[in-house]
């Protein structure tokens, strides 16, 4: 018997605070925020015990008592409601690219409260593209007037290999990028929990939960350029493979003996630089407009992005595959894929445009964020 | 209290039979045969609980009592010790290739009690390898003194995608197996469960358990062949995908403009046919001997291989590739990926040759009717 119930008190606390913010946070915004007598019932546990624990989480700033309610306009004395404040912390996603930095903000709940990006050089040093980044945060904070010290939680996503310590073990698109210790270094910057994760993981994830991908748990993302890189779901978790490298087919090319999107893409025989969406779309507007040397570089492109989708789904087998990175071009690329990708895999996945678009990777580091949050906050027993 | 203790008295007493049998089939045979204290004391259950169970137990012809032990020698009355019999039914492993049947026989236990094979047409019928299926399991059975009616369940492994039915959904490989309801035949023939696997899903299978991947968790086994395939594991789990095809890899190399492995094969410009064993060792000898035609045909077969493996590499970053399918020759093809792998890849995985040969697939067979077998006998709960 002692074994069941007994134990850590502390513990208990805990988990007991847990079940009851976790159903305030369900409640939301949706019709009266709940009663006392809502939460004992919700939640099981005794009104004396609710009423403690909301105590406790008033006193820490994470649940205040709500006005109104039906009975406020009714006479005698009304019962009292509770709710989650969202607002007690927020949470930020950070895209970190090639040629831009784009920052989402949302509160504990995960409402989005804000947005901002800039520009940035593809030969920017990491300080030079680490200043761009505190600049945007900056931005989307100061334009929804929430306090630096407000933030819970940071996820970041940014190409190459993350390691589990948080530096970046390897990556040859951003200059000195590989070994930077970007961890600690957003830490210090944001004064908050930092998540690393790898773009195109954090890309998946994000048209996961608000995308193209939403309710699909075996998905390929494949984010178009300078380096192409892939993130995979698998039963609605990502892959990130043995050393974190999973779908990291950019070297794949060189095997078939074709070339980099920069020389695919070039018509002058000069490769295309820098290759950003300002590059890229001219590219693919000279091909819609007939230009054969642009009609035969965006066939060369959609060729290689071909043969980089074939190999990861015949190697995965997914149920779908996203396509993103660049705004511009990639329908023309979407038409290859479905029209090929039946010649060569026993059964062609879907192939879907992102829908997220520049938004996907800060999107889906914002996830990452509030997957930590509502671990801390709220998980203590796995979901039901 | 109810809740816990009560009840389904009929999934009780099924949870503790499974429980001692447990305990007895771990005792095996290190040491001395279990006594009924040692059972109770195992299994946390009262003597009179056990005594009930190894009654029925034994009734069902699954627990016999085993003569002998210390007490035996001595004076008084012995201890009654009991012992699991492995040998109250039969397992089956069965891997159907392209100019190859082979089987291995195992007890209960998975104690192997023997093996054969015989060799098939590339061009046979469905029908004609069917019987030498029947052929090879018989004369196994017979060399072993086991009746067919004590099989229990039978894994086999085939090329091609199987589907959830039993069905085999596609196979480009043999003449006659798309479409063929090979569970349901070989139910038929062998009178107990059969399991299908693809044939790389279980040669992955066969070295995890008792091979090159023993003790490793992310792994990718290519098998070399006619029509090249892959099996991976990712965290100790086989990864199928959505629709059974995970690893046919056939195709890539359409892509890349390159050859089938007949025709990369070729010395003369013919494809080499039929692509069997004897044929493949003679071109591999030739190009030992440093025939120049030879050497080149060795060359872009182990490119073509190479090219495969990195893109199942970039795809999934595992741990270990484990290289099988031929007997002869691999270790030309193994030299080439271990030099070349880490051209392509962040970090290049272990890359070994399968230790069970021409057994891997009918050795992960036998290891699918075993997990099956012990999820009947043993597994009421997750194993400890």
């Amino acid at each position: 018997m002692g074994k069941l119930t007994g134990g850590d008190p502390s513990l208990l606390r805990k988990i007991n605070s847990s079940v009851v913010l976790r159903a305030l946070r369900d409640a939301g915004d949706a019709g009266d925020a709940p009663t006392l007598s809502d939460l004992a019932s919700a939640t099981s546990l005794s009104r004396p015990t609710v009423e403690g624990v909301l105590e406790g989480l008033a006193a820490a700033g994470l649940v205040v008592e709500a006005s109104g309610g039906p009975e406020a306009r009714r006479v005698g004395r009304p019962a009292r409601r509770f709710r989650f404040r969202a607002e007690a912390g927020h949470t930020l996603g950070v895209g970190i690219g090639a040629h831009r930095v784009q920052v989402v903000l949302a509160d504990l709940a995960g409402r989005r409260l804000g947005s901002a990006g800039a520009p940035v050089a593809e030969r920017a040093s990491a300080e030079a593209r680490l200043a761009v980044v505190d600049a945007v945060v900056a931005e989307v904070l100061a334009a929804a007037a929430v306090e630096r010290g407000s933030l819970r939680a940071a996820g970041v996503g940014t190409p190459g290999v993350i390691g589990p310590e948080g530096t970046v073990r390897l990556c040859s698109a951003l200059p000195g990028w590989t070994g930077l210790a970007l961890g600690e270094r957003l830490r210090a910057a944001l004064g908050c929990t930092v998540l690393l994760e790898n773009d195109a993981n954090a890309a998946v994830l994000g048209e996961h939960w608000a995308g193209a991908a939403a309710g699909c748990g075996d998905v390929v993302m494949v984010l178009a350029g300078l380096s192409p890189g892939a993130g995979s779901l698998i039963g609605g978790r990502l892959h990130r493979g043995h050393r974190g490298a999973a779908g990291e087919i950019g070297a794949l090319h060189l095997l078939g003996r074709e070339l980099t999107p920069e020389h695919l893409l070039s018509t002058d025989g000069e490769p295309l630089h820098p290759l950003d969406e300002a590059a890229v779309s001219r590219v693919f507007a000279l091909a819609r407009s007939g230009d054969r040397r642009a009609v035969g570089a965006v066939d060369r492109f959609s060729r290689r992005v071909l043969h980089d989708v074939t190999a990861l789904v015949l190697a995965l087998d997914p149920e779908l595959v996203v396509l993103g990175g660049w705004a511009a071009g990639l329908e023309e690329v979407l038409g290859t894929l479905r029209r090929e990708l039946p010649e060569y895999c026993l059964w062609a996945p879907r192939v879907e445009l992102s829908a997220l678009g520049e938004d996907a990777v800060a999107t889906g580091a914002l996830r990452v964020a509030l997957d930590r949050v509502e671990e801390e906050l709220f998980r203590v027993e796995a979901p039901g």
